[in-house]
């Protein structure tokens, strides 16, 4: 802590010996010769400076920002929120070339201006294969049949008045990365790791509508199948769905987005995204799994052997650094806090270690706020920049003990040839003078 | 456990029974003669029907519902999402009565309609004394100064550079249900209860911003200070400034909002919302309060002897039942999850206790998912109703043991003329048939 108090006050004297942050008595003299009329950059620090002084008269200074001397709109301005104009830049992004369309396509979640652990509805990255279905929740229902005592048809309402559970959890398309695994470097954080959320979700367990419709002896699997326009279709092991299993209608406290499953949704938390069907309207209990496409032509890991890893649920210990990153860089020399997020689809995170040499030399960072298993975590390190040039990534290290791989070590497992569960430790290029770029290195 | 299994099946076997609810080998039955079309409104489930058949052909029935045939619009239709069009009734509202216009004024989060503990950035209460300032974050600025050793000004791109942290807090206007002491019962939770909110932030502590700018020996208070046209200011003492009072760039993940104070803003987790100053410009560390109008002509709560009480910044443990409410009555006899919520500025609810008889008997609800010092607590119950007339009532403990208050515990202590800190017991009528009202008893 003193260490970091005694770097701080550094950055703290840097921002004060700044041009334009002078102390107020200097700043006093700045505003008495005039100088701030010309710029206007500074009004809004000339305001400050102002109203600082008890003794001066009650006339606004002519540099007072127009905000301060006018009343703005009221309530209800937009009944349902919406960001400020100024944040117009921060919204969900495509890679054109990555798909053939945008109805089967991805969009990705813009992680670099993100802070905390939650991801707003309206930036939670998007994946479809048959566009989004505009569902009249009145009209939906959701069937539960196959070997189970007495199928079932749920109304919304029926599903509202069941016993409720609320869990912030990660949200991660499996292919998030996919890119990488041949060396296609994207050029931001937004599309290296942007298919990947953390949400409150709120609906009923699987468990509790399973075992009350009473399932049968025979019974080993459960397929999830959505009411868009493709019917994705997933096989779920019943140990899954008797787990932590979700039939979700609320996100964040409001109900689903359209583009994410509205009126209705699987969530498996720490699963593939893919197996969280979205508009969920059918649940067919089974005695093997369905080896439905998406579970068979897709969603499998191609090995160099030429066989394929199949039902790879688990979305593994992961981790990467989100300050600085190509869409962030360091404007200059000097103290700065790193920023990243971690999760593991098998618990918490116990550890995460960053190096600023590609690997040579480790040192740990401290996990922020909320450390919850199957949830984004966020972790953080004090970074004195001093201007040249650095390899940085972080490893992370989940509650059982899984360390994130090298992409030597993910490559002897998993050969070359897979496109989905790149968990290798992520490498940002920080060049002289403060650029930021994707490289790969073992 | 057992027993809410039991009448967990009993709400089950109900929901079997009803027409519309028919086991699947009914309903083959019903879609066979023809019915279906008639009404349209079992599209969904006459689909789900089909679907399950695996012997059926696969030409689709007519029944079938329109986004279960067709390509929806595809990524990016929304780059920043919104809502389903079927969900535009979840909205802010205001009561026009309340106020003279809306630019000072208020609007009130729609808590029946929301789930978990997570206010979603769109729905959180609105509150502003001038309106809403447009303010351009690049040209904002944050000034400290007063008994410090080194005053200064800081740019936003200062703060993000040091150290962050994140919290979940609720944010509470301490006039919240200040109708009610004179008993002007309003008909709607949203308006009862609705000036109340619960989201992720992030920020800098004002500790940190104090400890390394040199806090003088007579420093006592700290003065906050909002850049809209009100200059809204509250005073603060030193102890809570050096405890957790955070100065906030970002909630639920995303940059302010606008009316939530965009781009800078102060939280006093679990105190007034009037003392988290909005828009914050200015810092002033002195050696008294300030005694400013938002800490005498308002935000002083009037006792019954004419004395009033002031700096009374906390937001005393609190809970309302949720559902049902107003809003969202039960619509027929059976088996619901009684839902509510609980919060305490004085750290984590311990306990919530409901009554279905006006507080003659209770029961104890469950503490459902995170239960954060400071922060929302969603609590429920399983909840048998008769179809019969209730008076339904919360009541919540706080860590430190503080048990909610009665009206009449309130009025011995507070008066009758106050407008703030009124957390007594709540009271929803049930009446026979479902139409839930306010009232108050003791």
């Amino acid at each position: 802590m003193t260490s970091k108090k005694s770097a701080m006050t550094e950055l703290l004297k840097k921002v004060a010996a700044e041009g334009q942050k002078l102390p107020i008595a200097e700043r006093r003299n700045f505003l008495k010769n005039g100088l701030m009329l010309a710029g206007g950059m500074l009004a809004g620090a000339a305001a400050n400076a102002q109203a600082s002084d008890k003794n001066l008269s009650l006339n606004l200074p002519p540099n007072l920002p127009k905000w301060s001397r006018s009343l703005g709109p009221g309530v209800l301005t937009n009944p349902y929120g919406k960001p400020s104009r100024f944040e117009s830049h921060i919204v969900r992004r495509n890679v054109p070339w990555l798909t053939a369309d945008r109805i089967a396509s991805i969009s990705f979640t813009p992680l670099a201006e993100l802070s905390g652990i939650i991801t707003p509805n309206s930036l939670v990255f998007e994946r479809h294969h048959a566009g989004i279905p505009d569902i009249d929740p009145d009209q939906h229902r959701l069937m539960l049949h196959g070997l189970v005592d007495r199928p079932i048809i749920f109304t919304l309402d029926d599903l509202h008045r069941m016993p409720s559970t609320s869990v912030i959890r990660f949200l991660e398309c499996p292919a998030n990365g996919g890119m990488e695994w041949r060396a296609a470097q994207m050029d931001a954080l937004q599309f290296t790791h942007g298919m990947l959320s953390c949400c409150e979700w709120t609906g009923v367990l699987l468990s509790t509508l399973l075992q009350e419709v009473g399932v049968q002896e025979s019974a080993a699997w459960v397929l999830a199948e959505g009411a868009d326009g493709a019917h994705l279709s997933r096989s779920i092991p019943m140990h899954k769905a008797m787990d932590d299993a979700l039939i979700v209608y609320a996100q964040n406290g409001e109900p689903l987005r359209p583009e994410q499953g509205y009126p209705l949704r699987l969530i498996n938390p720490g699963w593939e995204g893919n197996t969280c069907v979205k508009w969920l309207r059918r649940l067919e209990v089974g005695d093997a799994a369905w080896y439905h496409r998406e579970e068979t032509a897709k969603y499998t890991d191609l090995l160099a052997d030429g066989r394929a890893r199949k039902f790879s649920f688990v979305q593994e210990c992961n981790s990467v650094v989100t300050f600085p990153c190509p869409e962030k860089p360091p404007t200059e020399k000097g103290r700065y806090e790193l920023q990243g997020l971690a999760w593991s689809g098998r618990g918490k995170i116990k550890q995460v270690d960053v190096s600023f040499d590609g690997g040579v030399n480790w040192r740990r960072a401290h996990l922020k706020g909320l450390v919850l298993a199957k949830a984004l975590t966020r972790f953080s390190l004090d970074w004195d920049w001093d201007g040249g040039p650095a390899l940085i990534q972080s490893r992370a290290v989940d509650q059982t003990g899984y360390v994130q791989p090298t992409y030597t070590q993910l490559r002897e497992a998993r050969g070359l040839s897979s496109i989905y569960h790149k968990n290798a430790i992520h490498t940002w290029r920080l060049h002289e003078g403060g650029k930021v770029t994707n490289v790969q290195i073992s």
